[in-house]
């Protein structure tokens, strides 16, 4: 019998932290199967840079899910409301040093959704490997994107499945998770990921350019600037 | 300022269980703000007995999300393959003593995925309270109905959410997980719940009764015997 490789989950948003681990994912010998999750966001050319990155990492399988978050409302990334610019929303967060101070555009429990389906997914293909390209170190100050929350993932996801019940945990990796936008960038660049395939901009123009002044480009371009490296994406402004 | 209810989220099948738990919800003073979810079941004739039940409710407020669980395929409730009838699953797994048969109606992180989306909606609404009508008495063997799977996922929860980091914990309550189906039966007839208005089989026929034979209407022909109540579901056998 050939020795396959194991199966892992991915959840491949399309911007340059999803791809850089997949791109790891697949350096650790795993056959990678991405998820994309449309989920209303405003900034849907997302999935289309997803699939992009999907190819040129040449995955085992992309499955894109959709769910309706606008349903609940709640959120400048999936209702009417105007996305924070020029730091409004990040940096008063980060000045305060508070840690209650969450930006109004966090998504109400997006990265526990996400796991879940990534959970799910992992089930049927039989896999016991979900990774998530989360940062707890240049982040926008959402709760779900900490240490904590990824291994109290990890413990519900081993009592919550057949796997975990017969035996085999489910590992929930999160790679990226003590690396700076910075050290993501070089680590990309090692494993020869397109960053120029990535997108990240919250607001992008109808072009599809990157607005530039919104949370995530600015750790974007703060994290290029930090690795004295060019950053492909085309910018507005 | 006139002293408004607590909101609580309920998770609404339309099954007894959950009914119940949305009676218990409201006795308890909750305004209840029920959610369905639309995953791709073959029983899709629950989400309209869903939506009776909460009418008769009396709920604040009814979401159903929609999922695509097919688009993982693995499970005989959202693929197409039969459903066991006459005990061929639960009844085979529950008799060999076994704790890791899990009836192959299991649905891949089911409950994970119903809970996360009730934290989004919960977070969005400011409700620090989550209802699931989770039993691990009668039930069908599945890993996600147990109290350790409910605890684990408060804990993610608390660490998961914007309430959580500002310090108001959310609690998921899980009120039936200790009692047998003739008990929660017995309950819903002291809370006036009108069970004739529910939905348990996996397998209803094109005219929407009930096929008698699967392990949801076994267990809940077993629970009216045991409780000594007439069942008003109507049975094609």
């Amino acid at each position: 019998m050939p020795n396959l490789p194991a199966k892992a989950v991915v959840l491949l948003s399309g911007g340059m932290d999803s791809a850089t681990t997949a791109a790891l994912a697949r350096q650790q010998g795993f056959a990678v199967h991405a998820l994309s999750i449309r989920y209303g966001q405003r900034h849907e050319v997302e999935l289309a840079a997803a699939h992009h990155v999907a190819r040129s990492l040449g995955v085992a399988g992309h499955v894109v899910q959709t769910i309706d978050l606008r349903a609940f409302g709640g959120s400048a990334l999936t209702a009417e409301l105007e996305v924070p610019k020029n730091g409004a929303a990040v940096l008063g967060a980060r000045a305060s040093g508070s840690t209650s101070a969450v930006p109004i555009t966090y998504v109400p429990a997006r990265n526990t959704i996400f796991l879940a389906l990534a959970l799910a997914y992992a089930e049927v293909l039989g896999s016991a490997d979900i990774f998530i390209g989360v940062s707890a170190v240049d982040y926008s100050g959402y709760p779900d994107c900490r240490p904590a929350f990824i291994e109290a993932f990890q413990h519900l996801a081993r009592l919550a499945t057949r796997a975990g019940v017969e035996g085999a945990p489910i590992t929930i990796h999160g790679p990226l998770i003590h690396l700076s936008k910075a050290e993501t960038i070089r680590l990309a660049g090692r494993l020869g990921v397109d960053l120029a395939l990535t997108h990240s901009c919250y607001d992008p123009t109808p072009d599809g350019l990157a607005c530039g002044a919104c949370d995530s480009c600015r750790l974007r371009r703060k994290g290029f600037a930090e690795a004295g490296l060019p950053d492909p994406a085309r910018y507005a402004t």
